[in-house]
């Protein structure tokens, strides 16, 4: 990196937020994905929208890639930068700035951390509902760029589905401004849902405002064993038949039952071929009506033992082993490939028995989690990424539950983000006329192609 | 037009389809937007997507304007021809593709009219809520193109919250596929977040896939009737303080009572000042409570009498003399000005005041009615457009209903689209990069300038 661009930086930043020290730089070489790390130029950490307008134009001017990091929980490889680039931490642009109660909104800084906000906004009986798996980390400005998703997506939505506005940076560091307060807004193209998972390749988010709920009244969580992963999948599509719309509605299989159970100790049945972990939520007697129904249908599909939760103790304690996924099969093995290939709902029996198959095909250790009701499993692939040979069936692997999860109608991600793990694969879903259109559309935002390369629609040429 | 076009034209579409005598063509020159008329060369009526991607291909070698029409609803002229240009009505392409009930999405042609699908998915116990005032005759593609709102907007959203995905073609003809039927998506761009509410000016709509809902299970609706509008507006503050979210939440001011009730002889109450129309709708239990809830805040604030409709066609009554508000203002002078400046919902009472003062100040017959609930009122200047004193005086009264609603911190348009209309007055919200960032965004995916030339983001240089 030329002296002048690190000259320039420090005279914007101040020495303090400008990251230099190679121990540093390799912090942000990676982020949650099994990808190459790369060690970026400069590591910089903005306190104020001026300087984020600032560094977007020196990068602009001398062509240096810029990459927006929030808290790395990336799991397509979004926050990997590039090496003559920078990383830009949000982590002092972390402020929430409104919370309307009467209009049920919030303003916030991209840096805020997701479970904050949903803490703040509780406490005056507000909901924000996207709680992806990392919520206790992640930050909203990550939320936003992936359009992350969460145990909630059935009932709630997504990311997507709370963003009302937004103002952000272009690649030549014009300011731009969309979307609004009031719930209806048809002025002006709807570039904050162009912004939604567009993976930090547009521009730079400054702040979003997100839409917020009443909280709801009460909820009741469940947890329903089964000797056979067949009958849980088969609970899932009768709950879904029946039009109820749990808040959650997870499934977790025994190799992963038995790894949250030692890593968590939570009292979960290691001997269960599958649990899966209900709530309902809302007015009180919908939730004791749509609680019997659901107990109805477990017990109809052979259902083991059903638990309700008696307090909110012991939810808590359930939610809390089921959040503990993640890290409790990370420890098992030297690399984890967490995939989020995701299928209609309906199809969950049949893509539950795919996953299965491709395991046994492979040989390969796959543990099968996730946000069921809404059909996106979370396969989770356990190896060593220097066995060579087992690398190469991972990959196979990956391929197949990609292609399986297309044959069924589905999509390569529900909630991860193409990135650069999936953008080889995107023309398999979209086409090569979308993805064109999509490139076209990207270089007339950013001509020298320096926002986030390589990310979501594959290398393109920087200028 | 030249006559190689005209011939191309005709092979692709055959005689029928395509239209070239003057009373066809200015039959399409204008849409519900007071702006003058514009009549097209020629209308084209395809059949098939082959024929769309032909006609437009064809447009693009020759640089001919396209204006696509559902049924002409449009109030801020974004239907409005190019005198050099086509229109291209979406009548033949009104297939339901498929009603998913497990799934619950449905897929469709953009001329299927919207209370169509809506009356298909119910007798599957399916909702399709998004609800604009034209639902009858309006399609599906003209609501996805200008994110269309309507009554239901406080409680349900507006039609962006139910698109999942879509296909359409590019101005050279390129087809392009996003989102998916999954309720979960973050592979690509989310294009179809872009296309929805880009009034044809981004590519011409293929198929839709739209997002349902269970039907819910019952509903209540009220009709609270008051001695001064203050009270009312003042009655939705107060529902909207008290968490409820009503499923419709309309405000009609008593010049709007007299025209409707002239119109639909419903049995409006002529005198009352104004009144509230107010449906709930989910679980009874829910229904009833709210109900209740609802009733005490009506009297707390001063409501003269609260009716509640006893049943189905009592209901249906109530929301048709609503829904014939339109029409019943338009009898009354030969032009009328229908505005959708929006307010965040809890400044609805100012919102109110203000539009008397404007009324007042400029000397002009203003009938307020509209979604209160949301915040999106409907401030309808009626007056004669060859009065051109008076026209001026209605001219910077629209003006100073905009600058009222943005220092509420509210939007131009909720829910009727930028288009012709509020294009010129887009820089007060979102400033001039926002408009520089969407010129640059459209003129990459349309170099020629030959979709909907002018709407939205204003004049545009045509190649």
């Amino acid at each position: 990196m030329k002296a002048a661009v690190l000259r320039n930086l420090k005279n914007i930043l101040g020495k303090d937020h400008l990251l230099t020290e190679i121990e540093d730089r390799v912090t942000y070489s990676y982020d949650a994905a099994v990808l190459e790390p790369k060690t970026p130029s400069a590591v910089v950490m903005p306190k104020t929208r001026e300087q984020v307008g600032q560094i977007v134009s020196l990068c602009h001017d001398y062509s240096i890639p810029i990459t927006v990091r929030g808290s790395g929980t990336n799991l397509s490889g979004g926050t990997i930068p590039e090496t003559d680039g920078i990383v830009l931490l949000t982590g002092c642009l972390n402020k929430i700035i409104e919370i309307n109660e009467h209009d049920m909104y919030a303003i916030v800084q991209p840096g805020v951390v997701t479970a904050g906000l949903a803490a703040e906004v509780e406490k005056k009986g507000l909901f924000y509902p996207p709680d992806p798996g990392s919520q206790a980390v992640s930050t909203l400005g990550g939320n936003v760029a992936e359009n992350a998703g969460g145990l909630r997506g059935l009932k709630y939505g997504v990311t997507k589905d709370y963003v009302m506005g937004m103002s952000f940076f272009d690649a030549q560091g014009n300011y731009v401004k969309t979307g609004s307060k009031t719930i209806k807004c048809a002025t002006g193209y709807n570039l904050a849902g162009l912004m939604v998972g567009s993976e930090g390749t547009l521009g730079l988010i400054d702040e979003i405002t997100l839409k917020l709920i009443p909280y709801p009244a009460t909820r009741k969580s469940m947890v329903a064993v089964y000797d056979t992963i067949e009958q849980a999948s088969e609970t899932v599509s009768a709950i879904i038949a029946a039009r109820i719309i749990p808040a959650t509605l997870e499934i977790l299989d025994n190799f992963t039952i038995r790894a949250v159970e030692d890593f968590s100790h939570a009292g979960l049945p290691v001997d269960a071929a599958a649990l899966l972990l209900i709530e309902v939520d809302g007015h009180p007697v919908v939730v004791e009506e749509e609680g019997q129904k659901i107990k109805t249908l477990c017990k109809k599909l052979g259902v083991s033992t059903l638990k309700v939760a008696s307090d909110d103790k012991e939810r808590d304690r359930i939610w809390a082993a089921r959040r503990s996924a993640l890290s409790a099969l990370a420890k098992l093995k030297p690399t984890l490939v967490l995939e989020d290939a995701t299928v209609p709902r309906s199809r969950i029996p049949d893509m539950v028995n795919a996953l299965q198959d491709v395991a046994k095909k492979y040989d390969l250790s796959i543990g099968t989690f996730g946000h069921a009701g809404d059909g996106n499993l979370h396969p989770t692939i356990l190896t060593d990424k220097r066995n060579k040979k087992e690398w190469h069936r991972v990959e196979q692997a990956i391929e197949e539950i990609f292609d399986k999860a297309l044959s069924m109608g589905g999509t390569l991600s529900g909630e991860h983000g193409t990135g650069l793990a999936k953008a080889p694969f995107l023309q398999k879903e979209i086409g090569l006329s979308s993805i064109e259109f999509s490139r076209r559309l990207r270089k007339a935002m950013d001509p020298k192609g320096i926002l986030n390369p390589g990310k979501l629609t594959g290398v393109t040429p920087r200028v």
